[in-house]
């Protein structure tokens, strides 16, 4: 293997998004030097996190001093490019396809919902009170998970994992929605599926000490 | 080139992720035969489309009679691998994490946000009027926009393009969010570089073919 590079990740200690990296950089056997941002307190709007990256979005990934990598899936598909095995894509083009989409799916059409910035909106603007919000989660946490055990259940590429029996991307994503879901004391019904492979990520290494009640920031238990 | 498959294209005139898919494939020499599903009728929750997607989401394209490929950025990266010329991700990993994540920033952090689904949560839950829609529709296309400007007006990196002076995913997405806002009759002001990169993909037929006015269900002029 070529040498590690040296890695900095700005990340916050619940964040769905910075799961992902972590459990991907276990996985592939890099580690990095952690800072955390507190969303709540818009850390992440300071001059000083701007300048770090001018979109104000988290996580942050910084290779040897090099211009910062951004958004989630694009860090994994990086860092699986860096470090090639285990692979966190199939080999053909169809699985690959399928295993974005089912990542997608939850990354970007369930997790953008449910984070502080939408929440703050609609306290400051909409007159949303906590038990609105509450539902909000609530309703978007069952939908992303139910669509996707409707697609993982009907498709016979399903196996042990999201696509066969090789842990990709998707179970990276599938994983970090409940992790989150669990802080809110969410849970999701009616998702066998979708269980049945979380539970068997939770089982290695990389994703349990990836747990966000692990994280430097995380309330005491 | 090899025999180009048949594709079957599922969307809708007015989605951001259609325009996407239907830019690609124009670049990439592809066509295929579209079907119109209507969002605002939830045609996307008929038993009908539940068969071929699950999810019940757009866009949806088939090959061959394949398995459908569902999710924008997915399509484009299997697109891409199908028909390799000309390329929609630069050569280098560094380039290709940096299209991606300004893909994602689109993709995942703003354009679920103003999607028909949230509009009926919203004014069906938490008392939205058209008024408070159109604030949310604004606030969300003007974060995203700005965001992106920042992004792009700070880094060396940017060119004629989003990442240099050809062409790329990124691009593509980046045109697919205006293109929806214009037709909400939203325009977002302070975004001269976003501006001047849409304005060069318009010049393209690519892009201009795509626009949504130009597709079967828009309303007529």
């Amino acid at each position: 293997m070529a040498d590690l590079p040296n890695l900095e990740l700005y990340a916050y200690w619940r964040s769905s998004a910075g799961f992902r990296v972590r459990v991907a950089m276990a996985l592939k056997g890099l580690t990095a030097h952690e800072h955390l941002i507190d969303l709540e307190t818009q850390e992440n709007r300071t001059p000083e996190f701007l300048a770090i990256n001018p979109a104000g979005a988290l996580p942050v990934l910084i290779e040897d001093g090099q211009p910062p990598l951004t958004q989630s899936l694009a860090i994994l598909e990086y860092l699986d490019e860096l470090v090639p095995s285990p692979p966190l894509l199939p080999a053909d083009p169809r699985g690959r396809a399928r295993v974005r989409s089912l990542s997608l799916a939850l990354a970007a059409d369930t997790h953008p919902l449910i984070t502080p910035r939408i929440r703050r909106y609609l306290m400051a603007n909409a007159g949303f009170d906590a038990e609105l919000w509450r539902d909000w989660q609530v309703n978007w946490f069952t939908a992303g998970l139910q669509a996707m055990e409707r697609r993982l259940a009907s498709d016979p590429e399903t196996g042990t994992f999201c696509h066969g029996d090789s842990l990709t991307m998707a179970d990276i994503v599938l994983a970090s929605i409940p992790a989150v879901a669990k802080v809110f004391k969410i849970g999701v019904e009616g998702t066998p599926t979708v269980d049945r492979i979380v539970a068997r990520c939770s089982e290695l290494p990389a994703f349990a000490n990836a747990d966000p009640s692990k994280q430097a920031g995380a309330p005491a238990p």
